[in-house]
């Protein structure tokens, strides 16, 4: 399969590239945290936040007085989401390297303006990462909706970036007696841990006790 | 103490905020995977890479082929770390947050140009994170060091923002019979897995066993 357009061409090591959108959602869908990167007075920024993917369109939200949401509404921005899964080892210090799949999505972010449709976006969040919890929860007010700003971005200019497995040593490096392979890294949930004010005898759901990422 | 530009200071949240040395110095070195953002062609673009800190300078490094550096050098970038430490679970959708402690680091990178200084620097870099593996490594080429780009940043315009502990409920909120918590979550570093093509009896030295993130 093919760039979907020129700027998103992976132009390095392209045999790790994919532009699939199996392969783009399943990243996605796997790790929530993403870097979204706009331009605001001419210069770049990088903001660490959460995205969720429903259907062809990515999704991210924060305060309505958020500079990032308001610098990146109607703009052309850089959604990335990059899971790191191990230090590749190898034989010289050039040819280290990292396990990792990442996904780069660009194009012009919309804001959700229908009330109706951003609160379903944000209870479609809160359900991928929590099955059930939406209904638990304390009920959204109008007034928190408003102060609430959900960005859309179109997956129509995604490109995915996989590598795997060994390192790529040069020949006549594999006959040397170096230690060589990958160390494995990924996102560890911890057991969760009660609010000093919990209510006495509340015991944690289901969605928080199986919650995974990565 | 207070932002070191205005275009550095924390708008949103800005009890959260933090610009002194030890605690952006701190969260840079805690975690080497960064995103870095840079305009190409009026676009902002985010690619993940490593950073290490020396002094009052960030690095990173990749192919002298690669776009992002060649984009990067002698202009604008943003260079971002965040360690995502918690899920914040609060009693009402709106009051969830992170737990997390990012560094926001803004200016024009420079190209190291000098060839003994850009070796040394390559090799603080992997010596910061696995000690004693530089020298176990077959010697890096002239060729090699050609092929690599390492890029600096001064830390002159970054500011940190870290959020910790509990939820923040609305005080009405604190009432209702829902779990609130935190969800804490961390890089896991697992057992090293050895190249395929290893020399047989080799085992992982004490660099790779001990190898520590986040």
């Amino acid at each position: 399969m093919d760039a979907p357009s020129e700027r998103t061409r992976v132009k390095r090591m392209n045999k790790r590239a994919a532009y699939d959108a199996e392969t783009v959602h399943g990243i996605l869908d796997a790790m929530p945290i993403c870097n979204v990167g706009y331009v605001f007075d001419g210069a770049p920024y990088v903001t660490p936040t959460l995205q969720w993917r429903e259907g062809d369109h990515v999704y991210w939200h924060g305060s309505s007085a958020s500079r990032m949401l308001e610098a990146c509404t109607e703009a052309e921005v850089c959604l990335t989401v990059s899971i790191i899964d191990g230090f590749v080892m190898a034989r010289s210090a050039y040819n280290h390297s990292c396990n990792y799949r990442s996904v780069m999505v660009m194009g012009t972010a919309h804001k959700v303006t229908d009330a109706a449709e951003k609160e379903m976006r944000l209870k479609n969040f809160t359900e991928g990462l929590w099955p059930g919890r939406w209904d638990m929860l304390r009920k959204m007010t109008a007034q928190e909706l408003k102060a609430t700003t959900v960005l859309k971005l179109s997956l129509a200019e995604a490109s995915a970036k996989v590598r795997t497995g060994a390192p790529g040593d040069d020949e006549a490096d594999y006959a040397l007696p170096i230690w060589a392979g990958v160390i494995p890294v990924r996102m560890e949930v911890l057991k969760p841990v009660d609010d000093p004010r919990l209510i006495t005898g509340l015991t944690p759901p289901a969605h928080i006790t199986d919650f995974k990422i990565g």
